[in-house]
């Protein structure tokens, strides 16, 4: 963790049209834009259809660790910004196989967010979504696309990461696979404060990020950590098949994702015990209650991927106009 | 205009994950990523820059015709969703050259446009701008842009424009022009209530798109009907360097764009004039003190678009997730 002053930071993002005018900054937009193509060349490339993602709606994703969603009113209805169109995607899946989509997300972090140099209360995630498809499945298109973008960027960006002074690393495939459970045991072990059965802390999980130094995957997280739309698998029940891809060197989470839960009355009763209401999710449910495809998918923040790509320390140097948790800026 | 049952369209925009198994959506998809693709492959291929567009901000375009901004409390001060993100990009400008964003935009538009055809309260704009560039450097832009994009859609989408039934003109370049004040003299001939000095209604503009067959630029908006950032013709006091770019065949108003005034004093002045608050545009006017480059830019209707390529009645049926105005649905 990183100890930021946030009424200098506040001085300093509102200046933006100063810091955008750096080379510095500069090569990190010329970066980023080869990465958007990057991204999405390697979809369509294999067959993925680019969909317009929702900005706003009724309802959104509920599995935001302590986060705030946007409420507001639409026409006499409580509306919300989308913190993740997750419950969209299960909807276009059931027209074509493999979609994605550049997915607009406000999520109002907690102020002490502002100390992990990843969290932005506004960012965008990669999202997207395979019919029919295992968890395996989706982990290999992750594994893949993350290499094809890092491979695309050090050759046609060389110039952009020497102003930056990055080394960025090719990723050796396949991704080491660690599980949940073991994860904890480890983090335990080197005395955090880490328990079973829940999402591993920012601190711990960035000390597990600093002890590889090539991407791992993290699988099999317990169905007490995370949302009601990841699957639980029959063979070993509590246990999601769900995983998350980490970056090295200490930067964190990337992507994160699972295959889904489709079946109406499993969703329904999850959602119940976590304490929302069913009238909440109710075109959701509805669409399960007639039968929808089977899927895995996952999301990417295209803000974390810039900062590993460029090796930045603050998430606000990845994004030309940053959003952070607390801080009021352009 | 049409006339649409509102309760009857949100009963059935409720069920969008039945529509959405349907042959003709799937075919406006597959089209609307083509067209995605073809924006982008266009606007790279001259040296454009994509960048991430903000989504919500302290301040946004207040030129939109009528419309509601949606505003919440972001830490304890006032922020909107973006209506558009013009101020952000004459930041941009200063530091690359050319530069493009997919625009996620929210405008609660009043409930009486649900029979237009043509509003949605959450859309999409390709938004882009260009340093040190005229009115008319930008208009070619957009006039080869939207050109190559139907001549890529045609060639790619063959199958689904005939699922359609459209049947899809090739533009012919360069597009007619028309001044503002020659717009509004024919439209009075013609009985409309229209008046110089003001926007044209959007029943009057239906009735000049539809008495075309292709394309044209309506060019010399009277300073009285934008915004305070598009720019006055110093030889032409009170006209604006500024055009809409309209669909021919009833479609109406495609691109919307302009010069920039860049200059302090007249930017502040126009903003007083306008009844509105320096205050709110704090960061921008700072920006504009300093000194910023000139520029020139445009956005594009991503939905418009796609409803005028797909030829469809309703805007509502360009767009997987659809938000109409004054219509509760996912």
């Amino acid at each position: 963790m990183i100890k930021v002053d946030k009424t200098q930071l506040q001085i300093h993002l509102s200046e933006r049209y100063r810091d955008i005018k750096k080379p510095e900054l500069k090569a990190v937009m010329m970066i980023q834009d080869e990465l958007l193509s990057s991204l999405r060349d390697y979809l369509r490339g294999i067959g993925f259809i680019e969909i317009l993602a929702p900005i706003i709606g009724p309802a959104t994703d509920p599995g935001i660790r302590g986060a705030k969603q946007v409420s507001f009113d639409y026409y006499g209805t409580q509306f919300k910004i989308m913190s993740s169109m997750i419950l969209y995607k299960q909807m276009a899946i059931n027209s074509m196989e493999k979609v994605f989509a550049l997915s607009p997300n406000i999520r109002l972090e907690p102020d002490e967010t502002i100390n992990t140099g990843r969290h932005l209360s506004e960012f965008r995630q990669l999202d997207l979504e395979v019919a029919e498809a295992t968890y395996n499945d989706v982990m290999k298109i992750g594994e893949d696309m993350v290499t094809f973008c890092i491979k695309r960027i050090k050759t046609n960006c060389s110039e952009d990461l020497e102003i930056l002074g990055r080394k960025l690393k090719t990723p050796k495939t396949p991704f080491k696979k660690i599980k949940h459970i073991d994860a904890v045991k480890y983090l335990q072990d080197k005395g955090y404060n880490v328990k079973q059965g829940e999402e591993i802390p920012w601190d711990a999980e960035g000390y597990l990020s600093k002890s590889h130094e090539d991407f791992f995957w993290m699988i099999d997280y317990p169905k007490t950590a995370r949302g009601f739309y990841d699957k639980e698998d029959e063979d070993n029940p509590g246990i999601l098949k769900d995983f998350d891809l980490c970056y090295p060197e200490g930067f964190g989470e990337a992507i994160s994702g699972a295959e889904r839960e489709f079946k109406y009355e499993k969703v329904r009763q999850r959602i119940l015990n976590g304490g929302e209401s069913e009238e909440h999710y109710k075109w959701y449910l509805d669409m399960l209650k007639e039968g929808t495809t089977p899927s895995a998918g996952f999301g990417i923040g295209v803000e974390r991927f810039t900062r590993y790509i460029c090796g930045l320390e603050h998430i606000w140097e990845a994004v030309p106009f940053p959003k952070v948790p607390g801080v009021v800026s352009p």
